[in-house]
């Protein structure tokens, strides 16, 4: 077939007279499916039912330093989960602080306490500068952008490449401006766009070199073993960091989330031994511990890395048809005409659809048929995608067969907002 | 025996010579015991362990709305969780927030959001005020003043009486100064006075008129059910503020940490739909979730009202031996001398001592013997306890004979304090 592009005008309307018809009878169907958000499917949830068994009226609840998980204290959380989860990312038990069920929440806590009481090695809170601001590789999360918005943290937009940020902006920017305190990124099969950081990308970060001395990396790695087609390596940012004389310029966040029970799960920051004892001297002031029940059960359910390696690759059996049928039916149902472009992810949750100049239409369009998708802009501070290009795809949820309806619908609408844009 | 007051010196050294004797044998002994914090015991942990039972691997995870406790989503809470616990707060679902497993964490949150983006009906964020105030009734709890210091937000001592805060002063400060934005209140079996407060009180504080628009009772109702000796009414703030035309006025706090396992509870806040809905707005940015699990396992071992009361008789059976052991040794040794004086709550968790001028000296000298008391000066504001007079014992956690040995030491400690203080 012809691409889009190609064609002339006369061909364009014959084109989208085809496509409305189908469009109709899409909407017709009375369809209601959802693409928008990370959710885990019911055969993943299923996986981590056994932890449910782990722990019963009998169990002893005590962790391996003898400390009564049952009770009060512990705010660093339980012994045997600062191991297994400082394994995890790569780092000593000491270097571990285990939180409640939400890494987002953690993340908040650890943002707003250098707002509101700075960070180790700070001269003074953020909230005494006039102006906070912090980079933002695009496409990126939207909960980390509502995070800085609600802080009025001013951010600014860095692209985001195939092997990470473009890092001459970022390093020229931090070196110059004294009031950008951090960066967020995920790191590995990035929210949305999949790619993940390079070791040079990881080196230039870890040896960024701040003209604020208490600037700070967010390093969101919520999708560290989170592998569907291919198992990629990432450098320890921690260590490099290490490495370039800055120990304290990085705090990395994971939880078990997408292991276990999304929401009812484990988090956990790794950074240096200083950055954890001044966070949990921050936190003092705010919470006595977390739920170390749910550390402990998730401790002896998941055993060892070994543990989590063999449970992450039945997550990844379970969702790479998902992912599988999304990539086809984009294929299939866009290749041929030139419309838009996506990403074909190792790992992680999320396909990114770009399409210059007509997500929102697109979104749009899906929406009115009864298939959600994430609100385009999103993958932006501000919900202001300057392109109107980006759209995150969510296929985790969604049986198979759901997921070809929706995205054939998806199809549809991007060659019919294509077009439009064409006429115009 | 004579009451030290009216010893001469002679005879108080003489009594001092047989107390300091006492003392080393103590000191001798190598007693190690706290009664420093209010952890509940063994024995009252175990009440709950059939609760890990509740949920296991078959278990249907669905709340009553059908929304999967297993997954993301549900800012609120469980439909259940905001019935159950609502009816425990006296409010309907709609006023019910139910959070994670720490009040005091969700209070910290709530009081976090107040300074940083402000609440419901407010004109700006308390940070946008040079200075911000809280009202503290004092003796109170060290974690709330602890909360404050941590915002900057300065501290204004007001007395709690037996019946509560001294409302006269309390309508006075908030009418004139509208820097003052909230009051912290314990108003049942008050930590660590054990004060339960009058419906007069109860009422005249739904009534404030502060100059403030934005200011906010923040009512910590942790000990609502956990009567030791008599079950006291307690009228519900909120339904007297709406009366008064106050609805917002009010966050009402709880938990079940001192109903299940400390620590792994559940939190949940109780106000007007409008500060709930507000508040999950601003929540919104900083949490997908609570863990809903926990709720779901909560809901389903405690059933309903009338199951949380039977529970709790069974808290009480339990704590009641040790506070008749606190009170009958401290009668036996000090009354006799008329040294200090202390409450006879009717429920919680703690005893207040009171002794002039010496608290810090008692605390020291039960410290070098082995006996960790909460620390002299932790019931007031910034550790200042402009009398040096109050202490809060702790009698949960040990068995009846550990109370018994520490506070025979302690009634040898407030002696040779008071003897001390005396010969001066």
């Amino acid at each position: 077939m012809k691409k889009y592009m190609e064609m002339n005008k006369e061909e364009l309307l014959k084109e989208k007279t085809l496509l409305d018809k189908q469009y109709t009878e899409f909407k017709s169907k009375g369809i209601k499916l959802t693409m928008a958000r990370g959710l885990p499917c019911e055969e993943q949830l299923q996986l981590a039912l056994p932890m449910l068994d782990v722990l019963n009226s009998k169990s002893d609840c005590h962790d391996a330093s003898g400390m009564d998980c049952r009770n009060f204290g512990g705010l660093q959380g339980i012994s045997e989960a600062r191991k297994l989860f400082g394994a995890y990312m790569g780092v000593i038990p000491e270097e571990m602080f285990i939180a409640g069920s939400s890494s987002l929440t953690f993340m908040f806590q650890c943002l707003s306490n250098a707002f509101l009481a700075g960070v180790y090695g700070g001269e003074k809170p953020w909230k005494a500068y006039k102006k906070i601001k912090f980079l933002c590789p695009v496409p990126g999360y939207d909960r980390h952008f509502a995070m800085c918005e609600f802080l009025g943290i001013e951010m600014i937009n860095v692209p985001l490449h195939d092997d990470g940020p473009e890092m001459d902006q970022v390093e020229k920017l931090v070196k110059e401006d004294d009031n950008i305190k951090g960066i967020w990124c995920v790191p590995k099969y990035s929210n949305p766009s999949g790619v993940v950081y390079s070791d040079a990308v990881v080196r230039r970060l870890a040896a960024l070199k701040p003209k604020a001395k208490d600037f700070r990396i967010f390093w969101d790695n919520a999708y560290n073993v989170h592998y569907i087609y291919k198992d990629r390596p990432l450098l320890n940012i921690l260590d490099e960091c290490k490495k370039a004389g800055n120990p304290n310029m990085v705090y990395m966040f994971a939880s078990t989330s997408k292991f276990t029970i999304p929401g009812a799960g484990v988090a956990f920051l790794a950074a240096s031994k200083e950055n954890v004892d001044f966070l949990s001297k921050q936190m003092g002031a705010q919470a006595i511990s977390w739920d170390k029940m749910n550390m402990l059960r998730h401790v002896r359910f998941l055993k060892n890395m070994d543990g989590i390696k063999t449970l992450m690759k039945k997550h990844a059996d379970i969702l790479r048809p998902r992912f599988d049928a999304s990539l086809e039916t984009l294929e299939h149902g866009l290749s041929s005409v030139g419309v838009g472009s996506w990403t074909h992810p190792d790992g992680g949750y999320f396909i990114t659809f770009k399409a210059k100049g007509c997500a929102k239409r697109i979104v749009e369009l899906c929406k009115e048929a009864g298939v959600t998708m994430t609100g385009a802009g999103s993958t932006h501070p501000y919900h202001k995608d300057p392109e109107d290009a980006y759209i995150r795809i969510a296929p985790s949820f969604p049986g198979v067969q759901d997921i070809r309806v929706a995205l054939n619908l998806f199809c549809v609408a991007a060659r019919i907002a294509t077009i439009e844009k064409l006429l115009k």
